[in-house]
């Protein structure tokens, strides 16, 4: 990881202050937002300057230090981070492990360092064991963006398409845009460019047309949240590639750590689809593309059932095939 | 067709010049640019104020009446128009049309006329048959643009979302915004607005968590080409549709003239796909998304195969199921 090390990391706690990559600016510019007090934090937070469920929950380990010279009092400016972003499960997790450190008399930014730590390791366990699934001079497929923008480690589903570049395994990773928000094209290709991997960005469309002309090898993606029955619910745009993979004998992949698996949702029937707003189909960048008036049909992410599902990749293993046994299986072994 | 009788037209011959309506401003502008001597009417054709094959042919036809006053003389005036856009046959073939009626000394704007006026007959029979193929109260997917835009009449595809409207038969019409250059959020929305039909604008990867919520009922989508075996060329992205709708049992009906099918190409594995330029990708409306030195895979069409063709619905009547045999069928109808 030597060569790694002079990057900017997506979370980082330097001279008394969190420090945060700005993912609003990528691909365009390489910034770092200081973060010194809670307030700035948290609007840091509600601005996505950083996102994806682990960094979130890196950035709120480390915001309760900010928390501590908090005028409110240390319990109620964490209260404030964890409240930033209130769907962002993560985000409250690592809020609440950096805050029983200090209840204990402990060191908030040791018990973040060992949060994320945890999640780094967490990454290269999944690497290592996603890596086996990958073929030699593979065409690798991906949707959205799941690397080390998103965790304080290498990610999930990126991050094994990099361990085959390391590997000497991958031919090539086949970036779709991923809309309306673009993460793949703005995100996923900065990191690609910056790992020295071959990619290409593709519209989410084009897809099909690859797998036709038998080029993709095997379909790597990220997981929003696993249910006990193995579906999956993943950015908006998964389904469709579960779909085409199938229907050409391709493997489909999913990556990510058992934090993700709700065993209190039996099913995907059982998760509510978010609506996001009409926007961010209609326009980009402040440019209008559609008539004034039209509507949007705009949902933040769908659901793969688990039998188009060939392998769940973790931190503790694989479930192959994804069932409710065998999902069930990876939270009961040792982590 | 009265109440669309003060519409602009995609193409029309007034006062001695051909009048396009600027779809490369659209729906920003509705502007409408007057084409009075050949070198502008090329300049226009070429920068894609006008587009679709059949609308393409039309200007063509009317172009001849231009070259007729050209000061290189009429027959090479007409093959300056004809060779604007060299892949694109319907302008060749409307070129031609009126070009034989100025050698047997007729009026090429009257033969434009007719060539219109036949391709509108087309439109309206092609919205008739494939009526009968969308159910009550019908959630029609679509993709690209396929109506008035790119006809004399009300196109293809489009044409028979907007029959359904009109038979009060249509809840609701999806419109993909069909990456890389949105002709579904630019200018379907906009024909969607002007007519009054129900619809919304989605990504293109949104389409799948559509079907899985079993709220399309039909798709109707056009073509580019058809070859002797039934399978379909048309905008990139259709394929995954045809995939979709057949997991999910959807009919997945294509509606084009029968000057689309070619009977000298046997089967989609003898087109070539024709690749586009990065740029339409890397941006997004003009706005640049991806890092510098990004690569894009970009390819302008797609193939789908005739067995997931429910139907192919032409102005000659319907095929159903698609096969050779019943595509040669529709040939040997009297027109």
């Amino acid at each position: 990881m030597d060569r790694r090390a002079n990057r900017l990391p997506a979370v980082a706690w330097r001279d008394g202050a969190v420090e945060l990559l700005d993912q609003t600016r990528l691909p365009g510019e390489e910034t770092v937002l200081r973060c010194a007090d809670v307030d700035s934090l948290v609007e840091a937070i509600q601005r996505l300057v950083v996102r994806g469920a682990p960094a979130l929950g890196v950035a709120g380990a480390y915001g309760v230090a900010l928390a501590l010279s908090d005028p409110a009092g240390v319990e109620a400016a964490a209260e404030r981070i964890a409240a930033a972003r209130p769907t962002a499960v993560n985000l409250r997790r690592g809020v609440a492990h950096a805050l029983a450190a200090v209840r204990s008399g402990g060191d908030p930014v040791a018990a973040a360092d060992a949060f994320a730590a945890e999640d780094a390791a967490a990454s290269d366990a999944m690497a290592a064991y996603g890596l086996e699934l990958v073929p030699a001079a593979a065409r690798v497929l991906t949707h959205c963006n799941t690397g080390a923008l998103v965790s304080a480690g290498g990610g999930t589903a990126y991050a094994v398409a990099r361990a085959a570049h390391d590997a000497g395994r991958l031919a090539r990773l086949w970036v779709d845009e991923t809309r309306p928000l673009l993460q793949g094209a703005r995100l996923t290709a900065w990191e690609a460019a910056r790992d020295g991997l071959p990619y290409a960005v593709l519209p989410d469309n084009a897809a099909g047309s690859l797998f036709a002309r038998g080029e993709v090898d095997v379909v790597l993606v990220g997981a929003d949240r696993i249910c006990a029955d193995g579906s999956v619910a993943n950015k908006v745009g998964t389904y469709p590639l579960a779909v085409l993979a199938r229907a050409h004998d391709v493997p489909f992949v999913v990556v990510a750590p058992t934090s993700t698996i709700d065993l209190a949702t039996a099913s995907g029937d059982g998760i509510e689809i978010e609506q996001r707003g009409a926007e961010e189909v209609l326009s980009y960048g402040g440019v209008r593309v559609a008539p004034e008036g039209a509507a949007a049909y705009n949902p933040a992410f769908d659901v793969t059932p688990p039998h188009l599902v060939t392998a769940l990749v973790t931190e503790r293993g694989v479930a192959r095939p994804v069932t409710e046994e065998t999902v069930r299986g990876l939270l009961s072994t040792d982590p």
